[in-house]
């Protein structure tokens, strides 16, 4: 028997603030399936947030939350030394404010994607990711944690009973250990259309292969925040296609 | 046949902030039977949040939300003029994040009463009453809205079919009209425990007069955040007593 | 004897924050004489601070703080009821940061005007325009201090001993009394360039007439925050050459 | 010749936020000699930081600032991987900041010490000690940078031509390598009043043996935000005049 191929595609949304833009939401979520939305800590306010889970609605593009340090001028992207506790925390107030706007929309949240430096430290750090994977689980147990492949953050979230999505960055450079090359280093962005998109197939195809560790990427990230963001998501999405890897959302991918 | 005489007794809680606290809050936790608890716009964290829903949890105190406006230097007393769509998203918002805390906690919210600058808008300006009432309706119905006894919030409330009490301050001078006094009008605060306590009474023995309207009242504030706020607490509590009031939640006293 | 025309161009720069961009403000450098540049409350933050101040000073623009009300998410632009203590001790703190800069960058501040909804309040308002004057006066009495022409604000800096400028929108429309009419009213914001190119032009030439004032204007409003800020620069320099009118700074302009 | 033994008292002032207080600063302003105010970034407020600069003035206590990492929720206490770009220009900002509320009160800043995670890890990181002391020597080179006793920020500080300050904690345990035992470890904080004053003693009339360094304590931490404060204090102060020690301020120490 041969097992499709499929993947879910994902992206960062909902990361404006105030007077400020980021992106083109509406355009991106025409070619991605699940929409991570910033909740309020590291971008996104209440307004951004509303409109964003009403994009995605009209859309159908499925809901995440993408919960972050509080730390607007940072974007979220700096270490922050919080508690345990703090984390857990930080993610219950995210998830609820979030889930607000979810339900007085008529939808509801699918999955959760940690934001920024909270993503990377969970990635590495058992610790963070127990606060995160634990907050998730006691807040939703069905909600799904998107992690870094591989990762400390996917193995929590198996610990704490979660289903669990492998993530992986076609458009950025991987450290021997399987995680990502911090973004102040040389390289750590990919920017070329074509490489980014040979790398979706090759990680979809071949999964995911870091550490001491082989495993499958059930969803892709593709970032928003630049201005070619929208043609290399067509792009990725064409190749993948040409690939025969189907497309579908991260609850399909899973089967939950 | 004698109708029985009976209040709640609400007071602000969660309003400390990182390092700072505020008040006593598990010593106000005893003498009073609803919990207005901040929700990280003008006060409380998401640490703080866990801390007074558990509070209020062990306690058999009913829980409520109080969301303000999002000025954490102004203690939300500052009024800002927000769109009334942005108002329905902060409260929106803050309504979920408080509630994360409560469904983590396996507990759940009674009742919204907005805070500071934003209540006292919203006694007055119809605009603002019904975005908040909106608000409240579209993420819950079944939430009681406490608002300014016969202010626009309470008529806000009655329009979009939701529960509402009508909310006395024994400790603040009232206009007229019926409005409060604003704080920083001399002999806006009465700080006389013995004029608060029979204030107390009153207002709950003859209903409230003012403007055109006369009303029950149905539940009384009490301030936590000053040095003597148990021993006043404690002082209108047997003052009610005495009186043949009896002190139940809001929604013994609303029959829901 | 023939006076000569000339008006001073000035534009809001430096409105970024963290992650956010807003306008281009290395090019709209090189068409304006003044740059009022945004302290860290309603926009900006200490390295989009470093970063325009040593724009400014490359281009041999004038510098000016562009202090606001603290709501970056409203980015200023929504009255808060501040007390005028409260009022004079925001703008010291942000004159102080911003200064800071310029010290570090080897050069000064010239001049001051106050952002979007302080700057309307304290063009109607004579106890804000007075928290402010006063705020400068105290501060730095060299200081200019820039308000909406024939304002309380212009007023309340003459009355503390403080050198004035009128200042003139192309882009807005005004009320009947001489105050800007509100962004939220249909018809407040002159999209079409030639049209703000001529009023700009007839600001200058006539100087303004409104309520029961007259006078000349000293300095342009150019706005820097949207796609086609520099072609409407670059239209109304051109416009303004063409009538005559000369193009200097401030303190050029007022003879300082 | 006998040299004369003396220290300067420091105490972290003005750290509280609108609505929030934080310790007795008039009355610990009688026993120090110091003030550190904080700025804005991990507390103090516009409002707090004129009356604690006017409160210094008054109480002749040299007035120093006291910046901090970007964080109210966490008091400063959480470390930030900002960039050495990033905390050279929060450096600037909050030193400009202060600043102007001493120009207003006609008074002027003698020295600056990094607050709580920032200051650990300029103990600790030369590259951080780096970008806070080229930000203090940019801004005013006559300020005094005042650091851990034989830290890297006193080395920094020393690099960058400044006047420098080595501090000494009565209260607080110290690890063998000279730095001070984190605030969440067990036993690193000195409770007991008569523990705190012997070593203040201590650590002046022996100076301080740390990894491979001794040197003289200049100035002694005295906090200022829990209840006994007062109390500890006034028992340092008279157990260091009982030992002979002088209380002198930071210049007087220094010799500048």
């Amino acid at each position: 028997m041969v097992r499709t191929l499929a993947v879910d595609l994902n992206c960062d949304l909902g990361e404006g603030f105030g007077r400020y833009n980021l992106g083109d939401d509406a355009e991106m979520m025409r070619w991605i399936t699940s929409a991570n939305v910033a909740c309020g800590f590291h971008a996104g306010d209440p307004d951004v947030m509303a409109q964003t889970v009403a994009l995605a609605k009209a859309q159908g593009v499925a809901l995440g939350a993408h919960p972050g340090f509080p730390d607007l001028q940072g974007f979220g992207r700096r270490a922050m030394t919080l508690s345990p506790t703090a984390i857990t925390h930080a993610i219950t107030y995210q998830l609820g404010a979030l889930e607000a706007f979810a339900r007085v929309a008529g939808t509801r949240l699918v999955h959760v994607k940690p934001h920024g430096a909270l993503y990377n430290l969970a990635a590495r750090d058992e610790v963070t990711a127990n606060a995160i994977a634990r907050a998730v689980a006691a807040y939703d147990p069905s909600l799904i944690l998107v992690g870094l492949g591989g990762s400390k953050l996917v193995g929590a979230g198996i610990a704490a009973g979660l289903c669990v999505a492998n993530e992986g960055f076609p458009d950025r450079a991987y450290l021997p250990d399987g995680q990502l090359m911090p973004r102040d280093q040389e390289d750590a962005l990919i920017t070329d259309p074509e490489q980014v998109a040979s790398n979706a197939v090759r990680l979809v195809t071949e999964g995911f292969i870091g550490g001491d560790q082989s495993f499958r990427i059930d969803t892709l990230c593709l970032h928003g925040d630049h201005h070619s963001a929208v043609d290399n998501a067509k792009l990725v999405r064409r190749a993948l296609e040409e690939a025969g890897v189907e497309i579908h959302p991260l609850a399909w991918i899973l089967g939950v």
